[in-house]
């Protein structure tokens, strides 16, 4: 029988508050599905946590410890965890890795919005982007949150936080043009299907200046009723229309 | 000089609690644009809120209450108010209100999650459909979380809450093609822009029988690595090609 743990000074309970909260070298994923999927992409998780009483059998093996009711809803609510956690290695793409398969790099641009960079890169994992790249600002793409809004997506592909300086320097290296979401852009242009850039801007601000010094800059089409599309909804239609381009 | 309302039964304090967590028939609105977004839409308030020592005027001629920060807060959260709420009647569109301009009713099956019902309100308004038709087991779509999401949108457009029978019965009589957005459909296939509706069905559920078996099916090509997308982010592409449709 395994006694529940019901330190708050407990070392396992700091390393898992520390991964839930602090956006360091380790991640905390939640509920089964996320964990199966996450092992079924290759990842090995360092702990499981299962909550006191749960019915959840973490099935995974790796060290297993259990956490007092109060302890696990210090760390993640019941509903999405399904009573069950695991910790893991961060994971660490480089943009260059980014760049290499000649694809679509998808960068988003100081967008603080956990859900919607979760959203963006389950629509850049959709349509078969190369991977998606977080300038300075943007929300920790693996926050509980953001892994949600994802639907696992981005367990799946690359994932890699940068800065602006580094995103043009790589793409300005391998001569890849930039294109930025932009309402001032032209509406007609289409994302082309060769090797490209697209940045998305914070909903707030848009695309920083920085880059759009670099780039040509697209927009959507809309009525004229409403000032912007969420920045969710702006790379979907993006995203959609690249991808039926290159079907042809 | 106010005297703050401090009790729990004060009147006022009942009428908006009850707006707030009962979507019946009258609503809240949170922060100063919300409100005067609402205002010059044309609404009218029955009331304003102020949190104690908050710096908001209202400026808006109607009751004005002052309620202490326990009662406030037991209300909205102050990010999201900035310290004024307004109460409203509820808007009361008519279906056959929808259908009546010969353009695109989207409607909404069982969409659950009221910030998808707010950001399908807003890509509506962005893209110039008729309005937003919502089924049984539909967010409400004037809950605080759905009317941020639809960064007031929701305020300008038709937003009809009724059932998939008389949604069917009203397409039908007036034989208007209802298209429903389903993975097994035609990707290719794009919604007309002549009249129609464009049905979206809950993320776990996809559209129900009741309304498939009345309907052509269409769907959206993606790379097929993932099971399925966002359902904000399926009507932000299906709006997106429709508006490019009609400007030809």
């Amino acid at each position: 029988v395994h006694l529940p743990i019901t330190s708050r000074d407990n070392q396992w309970f700091r390393r898992f508050r520390e991964a839930a909260a602090a956006h360091r070298d380790e991640i905390v994923l939640e509920g089964p599905k996320q964990i199966r999927d996450a092992i079924a992409a290759g990842w090995l998780p360092i702990a499981v946590a299962v909550e006191e009483q749960s019915e959840q059998a973490a099935g995974v093996s790796a060290t297993e410890v259990t956490f007092a009711h109060s302890l696990f809803r210090a760390l993640s609510d019941t509903v999405h965890s399904q009573g069950v956690l695991a910790l893991f290695h961060r994971p660490s793409s480089r943009l260059l890795d980014l760049f290499s398969g000649a694809g679509l790099v998808v960068a988003l641009d100081a967008v603080q919005d956990p859900g919607n960079v979760g959203t963006i890169c389950r629509l850049a994992a959709a349509f078969g982007a190369a991977g998606v790249a977080l300038t300075e600002g943007c929300a920790d793409p693996f926050a509980p949150k953001a892994i949600r809004a994802s639907a696992g997506a981005i367990l799946r592909i690359g994932v890699v936080r940068t800065t602006r300086r580094e995103l043009i320097a790589a793409a300005s290296e391998r001569r890849v043009p930039i294109f930025a979401a932009a309402s001032s852009g032209d509406s007609d242009r289409p994302v082309p299907v060769s090797p490209a850039v697209l940045v998305l801007g914070s909903e707030g601000e848009g695309v920083s200046q920085e880059i759009l010094d670099h780039s040509e800059q697209i927009a959507i089409a809309t009525a004229g009723t409403i000032e912007s599309l969420n920045v969710g909804s702006a790379a979907a239609i993006l995203l959609a229309r690249w991808f039926e381009q290159r079907r042809g």
